[in-house]
């Protein structure tokens, strides 16, 4: 059973509140046609307050693309090794515990990415997989989980870290002024999140399916335009209304497993603004209250990208948690369009200790031949 | 059994000779005073030319990152269908039975990555997972082979698309004249590529294990630096040395395997340049004529980055293949620095009609529970 135990979330100690957000907005674009057209979406955004890295009147500033990646290194570096560590404690887990790491962020880029030096300074084997996703934007919470549930599977004794890290204010452009670049100035917030897939036990969401789903003829609806700049983020208006073609998907997915998508337990949705979030649950014809989760993400840090997921699946352990085996969904959502898609249990069960294991699993690579476990399943 | 089916790969239509490179060198470089050891690298890397994807002459002006980046999608629109539809072909398949698009490339960055559009314009099911790596550089040819090996072996019945673009021209900096930068600049070409591994059926190599392998402390030997006028190579001088750390990593994986590294049957080996070949020939204790596939790709196509061991399996499928069962080694090296290392078995076993298969494997969404195959592997 692969399990989706408790993930870590840490939000930066700069604030920018809504009212501020929109303050700024007024005297930044004070000649702007659209400006209250830009004002009015902001503020239906229904988000209250985002966490950045730096203090709000140097994220205004644009040093130049370099010098931004550079301070991407450094804040992820400054802020990533403790979600990490706690999102370990969470599973029970020690580094030499964990197979792979799915690194996910789309506001900054490093070669080699984040994994390497993750493995040098916090003891992750030297075998340690390193899966780094850089072009997948916000669905890229979803997608690290159905990868690490994915290898879990191959390797039913492994256990993945996930690490999302997304500084979205290092990605502000003055220069762009269309209505799209206004709101998401106004939505996008900074996050850290970490969590870990076991291949056994743990306390969590035991992942039972996975699938993804390419909305066609989209694909530059939600976009980078790279510049000398830096990535410079386009979002189409029609975006607000992709749940239509999305909710089949989710239905799908559901029905697949013999499950009503209509009628689950849990729904931890990539909460990317109000109107997605609406409009889902319309479409799914659940209570907006299922979204309870994502739309505090949504509410208290904004739009945190690809960590959304993984920060509305820690608001339902916060929350208590579910009884054993109550069902549920988890949908990122992102450039492509696409959907990252995967059907779990809550599962209660205690982590179990480690020790037993630790000799017969610390094998050399994998081969599905030398996991007798494997064919039991 | 899990099968990489043979790559196809296609190289763009302009050639530099290493006599263009050197006499380049010597125009632009005149008054560099290490020029004599740039240019005696560049002779030793026994790259006797490269191909690119535009005329030489535009290939040294910089355009900017913005044009460039533009141009290397233009490129890869035009390029990669090609190979991806050969690739198909060679493995019997057609796109509606591809499962995942694993696609590596780290000479250009995109968002959406070129999953998206090939999903849109090829005909892959909307469901197919799109698994885009940057980050991995010239390891990433191993990692893709390595991931949906992964993935199959988690989901017997599918099938993923590996598509390597490389255009490691358009990463060429005019003003980087460090003597690593220098010897790159004759290095390096440019290739696309792509193969098919299939999780049942199949001619090619029967995939049966695989590791991935970091050297502890040498993430800035290869790396990029990001800036305004886009990704800048850094290869430090240190990186030819690192087969004495790797090669243990080989024997590894090999001896866990209960196979010999040093008496395998075809080893594809990342020609990083020359000594890498020869050092890890001496350090495994093999014949040089052992890695003669990936010398060939070295001699003619330069350093072809992810795309190096794609192109190094084509060349073991175009000399004939092997004896049913021989067994071998491909390793791909990147920056971390990092090896991505698997172990297959030569399989002469002709690919089998699909038409059986196809109702029963057109679901939606995976679950290992669903599988029955999956029990008796």
């Amino acid at each position: 059973m692969v399990t989706l135990c408790k993930p870590a979330v840490s939000v930066p100690e700069y604030v920018i509140t809504r009212e501020e957000t929109l303050a700024l907005a007024r005297s930044l674009h004070a000649d702007h046609p659209q400006l209250p057209l830009a004002l009015r979406l902001i503020e239906n955004t229904g988000v209250t307050q985002r966490h950045i890295v730096q203090p709000i009147e140097e994220t205004l500033r644009h040093p130049g693309f370099e010098e931004r990646n550079a301070l991407y290194e450094t804040e992820a570096k400054a802020r990533v090794p403790k979600v990490v560590e706690e999102a370990l404690g969470n599973a029970g887990l020690r580094p030499a515990d964990i197979d792979m790491i799915v690194y996910v962020s789309c506001t900054g880029f490093m070669m080699p990415s984040l994994t390497a030096w993750l493995i040098n300074t916090m003891g992750f084997p030297s075998h340690t997989r390193q899966l780094p996703i850089a072009q997948l934007g916000c669905a890229a919470g979803g997608a690290a989980i159905n990868r690490a549930h994915d290898f879990c599977v191959a390797y039913p004794d492994a256990n993945v870290l996930i690490v999302a890290c997304e500084f979205c204010s290092l990605c502000y452009q003055p220069t762009d002024l269309g209505v799209g670049s206004l709101l998401s100035n106004g939505l996008f917030g900074d996050a850290v999140a970490s969590a870990v897939v076991r291949g056994r036990g743990g306390t969590g969401i035991a992942l039972e399916r996975n699938n993804s789903h390419l909305v066609p003829d989209t694909e530059d609806w939600i976009a980078y335009s790279v510049r000398a700049t830096g990535f410079h983020f386009l979002l189409d208006k029609r975006v607000p209304t992709t749940m239509e073609p999305l909710a089949p998907a989710l239905r799908e997915i559901a029905g697949s497993h013999g499950w009503d998508a209509g009628d689950l337990d849990f729904y931890i949705i990539h909460a990317g603004g109000p109107r997605i979030l609406d409009d889902l649950s319309r479409f799914l014809e659940v209570e907006p209250e299922a979204f309870r989760f994502s739309r505090a993400t949504l509410t208290e840090y904004g739009n945190i990208a690809s960590a959304v997921v993984l920060d509305a699946v820690r608001r339902l352990f916060d929350a208590g948690g579910l009884s054993e085996g109550a069902r549920g969904i988890i949908a990122g959502f992102g450039p492509g369009i696409t959907a990252e898609m995967c059907l779990g249990r809550w599962t209660a069960a205690p982590v179990p200790s480690l020790e037993p294991d630790l000799n017969s699993r610390r094998i050399v690579g994998y081969s599905p031949a030398a996991h007798p476990a494997r064919a039991a399943h």
